[in-house]
């Protein structure tokens, strides 16, 4: 990459990672522009996992498509970007079965991929941010602890299954204060779904998440849950469609658009 | 009063008022449409006060005062109210001690009292309502129970003191809706100060409340605790004027504001 473009936009990030420069987990890189995680399917399914994600707003807040079949672009969520090489690490799933990790899925295009973005949970951590309430993250290149949750999502089709949520630690006036940041900022992801014992959303086990790192905390403060994008992953996995692409976790979309300028209906 | 005058509208229910055909509590009356408590001193101490509200607004959401020492009117929340008859109740404070309760303060009208109109709980259920959380009172006109808490107001002058607390029992789901509702409509008394433990702050026994009735309920429904206005009656009594005027408790002026209408800053 030109060393001399500014890593503090996002479109820097994005050539770097389009040169096959950098294909590491994206958490932390410039705050303030929101990550999407990635879904590319088949148009035969589709029309399908789109009714899914409208079904369930709440896990899988659809930020942007694709135009038309085929199409590379995601010209709402960026300049120039190229979804085939614009996210650091993919994972190739066929019917259902990780067959691949790559960097590149150029060579793997088709004609009929459809392309779905997601808003990820970090815009939600540059909301609560500027409402005073620090990321409880001590390395913000690190992920919040997810687990799969109890809680059912709403089946469309084969799409379905359990809603995978991320946990932040809080003091109970920092949860009304993020109640308050997410029903003002309309931010996706921004309403919890739990708080207080993980038991009763079928969580054993705080310390073993399912995906990333667990947080050490103690009383006051509560563990408190919110959906993630990760839903729609799990969604795809268990409806074992003949093949789709979805980013790595924490492997995510570098957009344009202000964590701000993300409004849920 | 004219017996063909509607009790759904504001000013029947103040007129029946004035007429001294009603001086009980006002609560569950007009559905809809604000009610306030009422606080009257002299010129003297106005201005301290004043203060003091503005510094606790989260407590004592000042709707409105009287346009100049000695009127009697509140023209902002209702055509022709006349704060001396239209509130059922009056306490007369002397030096902190209550030594009279009326219902018609017009003999002791004096050219220097500034009226103070906070708005009540009442408006909250309203908004709680709208967004399905019905209220926990079984009778819409009782009232719901009050706690003086250790919360501590924030001082001017001779006023400060504890914070007095309204409580609804609540599931958690219902706690994550109600602060969406209270930061989406910005109505009075919108945003908890306390959930769970109640001896957290400083209430030690939910079945003795210090107004109002209590509330019988199980886990997994939590108490939940907002501010009332009940708070500035606190601190005009600790204050101990030489004169003041205060509605009794749940004995309140109706006004012609729709409570959704009442936004705080």
């Amino acid at each position: 990459m030109d060393p001399k473009a500014s890593l503090t936009a996002p479109n820097a990030i994005r050539a770097m990672i389009r040169a096959g420069d950098y294909s590491g987990p994206t958490n932390g890189f410039v705050p303030g522009f929101a990550q999407c995680d990635i879904l590319i399917l088949p148009e035969a399914n589709a029309f399908e996992f789109q009714t899914y994600c409208q079904h369930n707003a709440d896990c899988c807040p659809l930020l942007a498509t694709s135009i038309a079949p085929g199409s590379y672009h995601l010209d709402q969520l960026g300049q120039n970007i190229d979804i085939r090489t614009d996210v650091p690490r993919y994972r190739i799933l066929k019917h259902g079965q990780l067959t691949e990790e790559v960097s590149d899925i150029t060579h793997l295009w088709r004609d009929d991929f459809v392309i779905f973005a997601l808003a990820s949970y970090l815009a939600f951590d540059t909301v609560l941010n500027s409402f005073g309430i620090p990321s409880p993250l001590a390395n913000p290149t690190h992920s919040l602890p997810m687990y799969i949750s109890h809680l059912e999502s709403n089946p469309v089709g084969p799409f379905g299954g359990n809603k995978v949520v991320c946990m932040r630690p809080m003091q109970k006036q920092e949860l009304i204060k993020a109640i308050q940041a997410g029903s003002v900022s309309r931010v996706p992801h921004g309403i919890p779904v739990h708080f207080g014992e993980p038991g009763e959303i079928g969580i054993k086990n705080l310390g073993k998440p399912n995906f990333g790192e667990p947080i050490a905390f103690a009383a006051p403060k509560l563990p408190v849950f919110w959906t993630t994008s990760l839903t729609a992953h799990l969604a795809i996995t268990r409806a074992a469609p003949e093949l789709c692409i979805i980013n790595s976790p924490q492997h995510l979309l570098v957009t344009d658009k202000a964590d701000l300028s993300l409004v849920i209906d």
